[in-house]
């Protein structure tokens, strides 16, 4: 795949809120956007509350936006706060470094996009986002080791 | 229903884009919005051009913001031009009055919601929405004739 | 009066929605602003769309802003529109130069404040808020003759 | 009840400033937003700074875009300064995560809205609005224990 289909970006979403209620973890927020940083899909479950879907665009766009998954992206923002906070500012919000931000790769390394989650604890909304990716083909990169 | 399930608004995507490819119209963008103007779903097909998000959702955000359907937003916009860049300007540009820009009822008249369709004429947009509405077993409100 | 007291923004925001009620008009949303633009007191009726609020706030905001009631700055809108957009976008939108948008002043002409209302027709919108000014005891300035 | 009704909204407010005069608060500024974040009554009492409107708002506003009270907010906020300056920026600063902002829920768990009030110090303003939500019958959730 060059370019991230509507096929595969539905495949990623729906599998994601799928394993979200096998795990019973709280209500989610699912958005994928391609490679440009446009969403192809969002979703958000019932129940969840209504800044949940700017939050998980913002997890998505921020590993596109400075390149790293939502881990390496905390990671740094514990270190550089200024300069994050520079982020948040120049993207009008749409920059959360945290994980449930994940990276979506073709298996040559190509970047096709990304996945935002929230809604439950980060490392849980990552675990979602990863069962999405898997299930579609395609590589994660979390940003984490 | 008393709020728009993620279920219902699923169906209604799914079928608006379903329509859109047996009618062979221009790849489509379709999101659906609850009452209070938040997303449930967003699907953009392959080959939509980049603010076609935004553009569906400023049809949608339309009707649930001056409280009719995006035809007689339309007529209403013709007739009153200041009032209508203002409502642009108050929303920050969210707000496109054409066609495609359909609020959602239930049986009862209650509004659930609305779906804002883009990328090919408003008409035919409007024709998607229309059957994703109809295959939720939901009301539509045009704001035509 | 020399500064509008919350007890008089009440009075006018309560007779205003009482009017609406007893000509039968549609949902009606209130705002009341101060001689500084800050609100004092808004209601919006139960079935009122979405943007309702931000229309109320910006037909008292222009006539507070530009200096005219409702009824002036639209005749003013329809006779210079490069103006009136410029007004409106260094407002945010802020700025709905209509009926229903009204001055009130106290006996000595001192300006108090200014309403706006919103809901049905301009007309309709403004008588609502006249009668809301009158029960005050304090004076209207529509900008109409 | 099912939607906040105007009345509710408005018995709400006007207990939570009587409450306030009772107290001998500072004075004080209430909002009751509906369940979609949108305004059903403000009311500002004499003697309010400017951004008060804006505070009240902010803090009821938070409460149902992060779906937490405002003590939790408050907590979590200390906690992950990063993803509240998101929050906050995303939001253009219509987010304050402070008591004071509470959701309103029916009998049955269902959210209603919310208040948000500010003027005097964030556990008194709090103390009001409780008074508020409770003279309209309605449940509070305060994220507090």
């Amino acid at each position: 795949m060059l370019d991230l289909t509507l096929e595969a970006a539905s495949i990623i979403a729906d599998e994601t809120l799928r394993k979200g209620r096998e795990m019973k973890f709280a209500p989610l927020t699912v958005v994928v956007l391609d490679a440009g940083g446009h969403m192809k899909v969002l979703k958000r479950e019932d129940g969840c509350s209504l800044l949940r879907q700017q939050v998980a665009m913002g997890k998505a766009a921020a590993t596109l936006g400075f390149g790293f998954g939502g881990r390496e992206l905390a990671r740094r923002a514990a270190k550089m706060p200024a300069l994050f906070n520079s982020l948040t500012a120049m993207s009008d919000g749409n920059f959360v470094p945290l994980p449930g931000g994940v990276i979506i790769k073709n298996k040559d390394g190509r970047i096709l996009g990304a996945v935002g989650v929230t809604g439950d604890v980060s490392e849980n909304d990552e675990l979602c986002a990863l069962a999405g990716i898997e299930k579609a083909g395609l590589v994660a990169d979390t940003g984490g080791e």
